[in-house]
C-alpha cells in the first residue's frame, strides 16, 4: 500500500476498513457516542469515524496498516473504564476496540504465569483462576469492570500493590501491534530475562501511544494460605487515620489491603447505600492481612489503632471482611451520584500520607470546597474528588487541582498513581518530569509512532481539555 | 562549545579531561589494562584513552560534555564484575568510573526505600542496612565485589528472585546524567506512580547505552522474621535434581533460594575447597525457606526430595545453613581455577528445567565437551560453563553456545536471564527479540544518545567478538 502524502478523508478510511474487515466495523450512533467518553467524566467534542470490533491480532494489523496508509489516528480502546480520558476518541479518529479478544489462552499452573487477550475482564480472568486455586494481583477498584488490557495500557494498581505488587510487576511479557501493523514479541515466559531493552516495561503504563497489546504473559499467584483478618476503624479525622495507618507500615505490618475513607466520602457512601457512618469528623480506615502471620499482624494493627485513639473491630469470617471492604469499593458509583466527579490520583511516599491529607484539607479551606478523599493507605496512593455539575472543570477547581498535585510533587510523590495522564493531566507533565524528560520521551513515542497516529493529543499535548 | 565535525583525536580528549576534571582523570598503564576486561574472560584489543574517576555528578556532567563536543565513546563502569563485555572498553575510549561515588545518602526506614549512588558494593549496602534490621533484595552471587549501578545496568538477578523479585522491581527511580551532560529524574519515592512513559525500567538493563546512573531510589525491605531452614540434597544426576526443584514449586512451596549444582561443578568446587561432593553422577540441590512458613516448606521440600530418590539433611541452623550455600558460592572461583570460563546464563521457565537439562547432556556428547552447570532453580535461571584454554574461544565452544541459546529460546526461555548481552551474545540478539524489534530498540537508543557516543558496539552491534 503507498501511503498519501496527507490524511485521507474520513469516508474512505471507513470504506476501506470495511472492505478489510466487514461487520467488524461498527458506525451506528449509540456505539460512536458511547466512546467519546471514558469513566473520567469527560467527553471529546465529538464522535470518532468509525469502530473496529477486533476479534483478532490479524484484525488489529488490518486496521493499522490503513491507518499508517491513511495517516490516520487510532485510539485503542478496552472496556472504556479509564479516568484520565486516554481512551476518549472523537473527529477523524478509529477507535480500536479490543474488548472482543476477550479469551484467556492458557493457564501454566506449574510456572505461575497465564497467557491472556486483552479484552478479558479483570473479574472474570479472577473467577476462572480461582476456580484452580490462582489469581491474578492486579485489583483496581473497577475489576468487574475493566480488562486486562487497560490494566497494562494505563498501569492500573488497585488495591493490593503495597504487598503485591503493581502491574509492571506482574507482565512478563507482550505481543504487540505496532502503528504500521508489524507484530513484535517482548519478554519471555520465564522469571528472569534481561536481552536488550525492557520494552515490556516500557510499554506498561504507556496509554495507547506506543502500540496495541494484542497478547500478554502474565505472573499469576498461588491463592494465599491462611486466615484473612480484617480490622475496621473509625477516627475523629481523616489525619488521625492517616497517622494511624503509617504508623502500622512502620511497624512492620504488612497489610494486603489498607483503605481510608475521609467523613465527606462516608457520607457520600452513606447516602448511596442507607448506612450512617459518616457522623461528624469521623474517618473510617480498614486493614486487611494474610498469610501465615496475618493473625498476628492484624492484632498488632488493632493495638496500634486503639492507641492512637481510633475504635477498631477486628474480624476473621470472610464475609465480614468483604462487607466491610464493599463500603470502600461504593465509593466511586456514590460519587457518580452526586454530580461530575473528577477523580484524582495523586501518590506519596506512606510516611506522608498525613502530611497530603493536612495539604487537602488547607486546599479545601483556601477554595472553599469539599475534596471527599479515599486512600490505598498502604501504599500513599489517594484518590481525592472534586465533584462539578455538568460536562464542564470550572477554573477554580483546577487552580484546586493544581495545588493538590503541587503538594504532592513537594512530598516526593506523583501526579497519578494508577490512573494515567491521558488528557486530564497533560498540562502538569512537565511539572513532575521536566522539560529534558518530557522531550525524550516524544522521542521514544515517535520511535514507535513516527507519524504520530497512535492516541495523539494524549499524555503530551499540552493543550488543557474543557 | 561548539561540535567538531568528527572525533577528536585522542590527546586533544584527553587534555580537555584534564583542564575540566584535574586529577580524577588517569591514564595509568596499570589502571588502562584493567579496564580492558570484565569478569567475563574476555579483554578488548587495546588499552582506552582515559579513566575518569568521578566523585559528584558535576564530575559525570562535564566528562559527558567533553565526550559530546568531542564525539568520544564512554564506556561507563563499576566494580567492572560484569560477565558479558559490556563494561569492557578499548581504543579511542573514556572509562567513566563510578566506583567512587559510593555513598548511601538516605535510608528511610518507614517508606522502605534507600537513595544511594551507583558506586556502592551490593555486600557493603546490606552490611549497613543489616544494622538497622533491614536489606535490599538483589543478590548476585558476586555481591561482594559488585555496585548497586552495576545492578541496575545489568539488571542483575541472583539467587533469590523468585521470591523477591529481580532488580527491576527493587528500584524506584534514578537520576541519569544523559549523553550530552544534561540531568534527568525518573519515578518517584511512592510505591505507585505511572506519570508517562515508565522511563526508570527501561534504564534498568540497558548496559550503559543510554545514559550513566548517577543516584538510584531503591526499595528496601525489613529483615523476613522467622526461621531460615535449609535443606541439602544429593540426587544421582542433574535430571533428578532438576524435576525435584520443578516438584517443590509446582507443589506451592516458594523458597528464598533454591540452587542446584551439577557433577562437573561439585567437582570443580571440591578441588577449590578439599571437599568431596562430587561423586560419579550426582548432582546437589539446596534449597532455602524463609518466613513464618520457613519450617513447614523445609518439610514439604523434604518429603518431595526423598520421594524423588535423593537423600538429604535439613538444618535450621543459620550458620549451618551459609555452610551449605557456600558451596554454590564457591562455583565462580572454582570456574576460574579451570581455565577462561565463558559463562552463560540462559534462563527458562521453571517447569522446563529439567528439558533444558537434558539439552545441555545432548550438547556436551554432541560436541565431545563437558560443560559444569548451576542454576538458580527457583527461577530457572541455568549458568552452564564453557571452559577454555587461553583468551580466545574456539569455534566449536561458540557453536555449542548457539546450540544451548536455541534450546533455551525453544522452551520459551531467554538468552540471559540477568547477565546482559554485552559484547558476548550480541550475535544472537536478533535471534530472541526478531529484526523488528531491534530496529525498534535501536530507535530508542538513538533517541538517548544521537551521537552513538554511548558504549558502542555492545548489545546491538552484531560483529562477533573474538
Amino acid at each position: 500500500m503507498t501511503a498519501p502524502a496527507g490524511p485521507a478523508d474520513g469516508s474512505a478510511v471507513v470504506s476501506a476498513l470495511r472492505e478489510a474487515l466487514g461487520d467488524a466495523v461498527v458506525t451506528t450512533s449509540a456505539r460512536l457516542e458511547a466512546v467519546r467518553a471514558d469513566k473520567s467524566g469527560h467527553r471529546s467534542a465529538s464522535r470518532p469515524l468509525a469502530i473496529v470490533d477486533a476479534r483478532s491480532v490479524e484484525d488489529v494489523q488490518a486496521t493499522m496498516r490503513i491507518a499508517t496508509s491513511t495517516r490516520t489516528p487510532v485510539v485503542t480502546r478496552g472496556a472504556g473504564t479509564g479516568l484520565a480520558g486516554a481512551a476518549m476518541a472523537g473527529a477523524g479518529e478509529i477507535v480500536l476496540s479490543t474488548l472482543m479478544m476477550d479469551r484467556v489462552l492458557e493457564i501454566d499452573e506449574d510456572d505461575l504465569l497465564a497467557v491472556v487477550q486483552p479484552g478479558i475482564l479483570n473479574g472474570v480472568f479472577n473467577d476462572l483462576l480461582a476456580d484452580r486455586g490462582l489469581w491474578f494481583a492486579p485489583d483496581p477498584a473497577s475489576r468487574a469492570i475493566s480488562t486486562v488490557g487497560g490494566n497494562i495500557a494505563t498501569g492500573a494498581g488497585g488495591l493490593l500493590c503495597a504487598k503485591y505488587g503493581v502491574t509492571r510487576d506482574a507482565v512478563l511479557g507482550l505481543t504487540v501491534v505496532l502503528a504500521d501493523g508489524r507484530v513484535i514479541r517482548t519478554g519471555h515466559r520465564s522469571v528472569k530475562g534481561v536481552t536488550g531493552l525492557d520494552l515490556t516495561a516500557l510499554m506498561v503504563g504507556s496509554e495507547g501511544l506506543l502500540g496495541v497489546v494484542v497478547e500478554a504473559i502474565v505472573r499469576i499467584r498461588r491463592r494465599v494460605a491462611g486466615t484473612v483478618a480484617t480490622v475496621a476503624c473509625f477516627f475523629p479525622d481523616a489525619a488521625s487515620a492517616a497517622r494511624a495507618s503509617s504508623a502500622i507500615t512502620a511497624a512492620g505490618v504488612q497489610p494486603a489491603v489498607m483503605e481510608l475513607m475521609d467523613a465527606a466520602s462516608l457520607r457520600a457512601v452513606d447516602a448511596l447505600l442507607g448506612t450512617s457512618m459518616g457522623g461528624a469528623g469521623a474517618a473510617h480506615l480498614v486493614v486487611q492481612t494474610d498469610g501465615p502471620a496475618a493473625g498476628e499482624e492484624a492484632a498488632a494493627a488493632l493495638d496500634i489503632v486503639r492507641s492512637l485513639g481510633g475504635t477498631a473491630e477486628l474480624t476473621t469470617d470472610l464475609t465480614e471482611g468483604e462487607r466491610l471492604l464493599a463500603v470502600r469499593r461504593a465509593m466511586h458509583p456514590a460519587m457518580e451520584r452526586l454530580g461530575t466527579a473528577l477523580i484524582e490520583d495523586v501518590s506519596v511516599p506512606r510516611s506522608a500520607l498525613p502530611a497530603m491529607f493536612a495539604a487537602i484539607a488547607e486546599i479545601e479551606e483556601r477554595f472553599g470546597i469539599t475534596i471527599p478523599t479515599v486512600a490505598h493507605a498502604g501504599d500513599g496512593n489517594l484518590h481525592p474528588n472534586f465533584v462539578v455539575e455538568g460536562d464542564s472543570v470550572p477554573p477554580h477547581i483546577w487552580d484546586a487541582a493544581d495545588a493538590l498535585f503541587t503538594a504532592a510533587l513537594t512530598l516526593g510523590g506523583t501526579l497519578t498513581g494508577e490512573h494515567g495522564i491521558g488528557v486530564l493531566k497533560r498540562r502538569w507533565l512537565a511539572d513532575e518530569l521536566g522539560d529534558d524528560q518530557v522531550e525524550l520521551q516524544r522521542g521514544v513515542k515517535a520511535v514507535f509512532d513516527p507519524l504520530g497516529i497512535l492516541n495523539p493529543g494524549k499524555v503530551f499535548d499540552p493543550l488543557v481539555v474543557a
